[in-house]
């Protein structure tokens, strides 16, 4: 791709966590952006730095800090006293990119840091590079489609729903990703042994990080925000 | 990464259709394996064609010819009847791989043909590369998130579904991806028109190949195969 441009704010998504899961694109832009924000979690949920790490030198790099509130209106407002460096780096005509894990269309940090940026500095145009998401690389690593033929999946970030919203969901799919899977291991356990009994499960922790496990069942599973599942719904004989 | 494995059929996804959006795992073995295999739709969608010329010389390439028929059953035959020089590449020992578009756990021709193959060779290894699906590219350009905070996705394949699946999906999520939407055009503009007014569209059409569209509306939309909508909620005030 050609160089980049000063005055764009561009979102490069990373994908799952291997370095080798980036994007021609993205990885092409780590190398040559002037400023590089990478987004770090308060809990430590830290799967940028290290691939950005292989791509970029530190002195590019710019930390963002983030307590990730729940409250939307509290992360507007995070958002907006965090992104001075951006806007300062954009101001002196620098390039400048944010970095997200996954995809950053796929509840990425990246989408409440660029309307942050939107809002104090109008003119500013947002370039997004997109990735793989997380449930796309735990289901390579499974090996079995999420989705084939007339299949409908839902997608949900599971802590944040109740098990009624996971429920009509589940009546409504046949492969279910619950994101953010794990504050809400127990209760997707209890989906499990009552209205989804006979789904299969598959979970995935720290997808290409430290840590990583990959298993069919949510035995030993804790809450790990870094957490995802994969329900499928049984087939019928005939299908 | 390390050099393809002899024994081993590798599901590469290609991404959305620009070769720039390959992951690098992705790239490096289109470069290094002996034997590509290509999937061709009678249909003439042929997203692969292009961005495996980018990476793999003409030798290497087998292109398979497929009717892409709806019913299972005839998809798993025809699948059966058409992977033999794969089976034979890999009994020669030869490195071998099949290119899909987007991700290959979504909606793709490598899930049948890998059933295929593991059916009449047991002992394949099959390993997959997850690549970029459509929707987020069809996202990233739109510089719209498709889900943030507590959003829930639907992913459909719209032309296989009635208007009530599609009406049951909506009820419980904020973001609606419709994919293979050329046939279904017309009843999704009927259900715009009535249960989901107020809904916002987005339309984007053979992302990456010749013909390239993106529209914030269906107006103009014709049956095209390689067409997705986006569908999102129109948020409350509050949220």
């Amino acid at each position: 791709m050609s160089e980049p441009r000063s005055g764009v704010l561009y979102g490069v998504g990373l994908g799952p966590g291997d370095p080798d899961l980036l994007t021609l694109r993205a990885a092409g832009l780590l190398r040559s952006l002037e400023v590089v924000a990478v987004p770090r979690s308060e809990r430590g949920t830290d799967i940028s730095g290290a691939v950005v790490a292989t791509f970029v030198d530190e002195a590019r790099v710019v930390t963002l800090t983030t307590p990730m509130p729940v409250d939307a209106t509290a992360v507007g407002r995070g958002w907006r006293g965090r992104v001075a460096p951006l806007i300062a780096a954009l101001d002196a005509g620098r390039t400048v990119g944010m970095v997200t894990d996954g995809d950053p269309s796929l509840f990425s940090t990246f989408a409440h840091a660029a309307s942050a940026v939107r809002e104090l500095r109008p003119q500013t145009e947002v370039v997004i590079i997109p990735g793989v998401p997380s449930f796309c690389a735990a289901a390579a690593v499974e090996a079995r489609p999420l989705l084939v033929g007339a299949d409908r999946l839902a997608l949900l970030p599971a802590s944040r729903v109740d098990n009624d919203v996971m429920l009509a969901a589940m009546a409504n799919a046949d492969t279910v990703v619950l994101l953010k899977a794990g504050a809400a291991i127990d209760r997707i356990r209890s989906v499990l042994d009552g209205p989804a009994r006979g789904w299969s499960v598959r979970y995935a922790r720290r997808i290409g990080l430290p840590g990583e496990e990959h298993r069919d069942s949510l035995d030993g599973a804790g809450d790990d925000y870094m957490s995802l599942v994969i329900l499928r719904r049984p087939r019928e004989a005939t299908r």
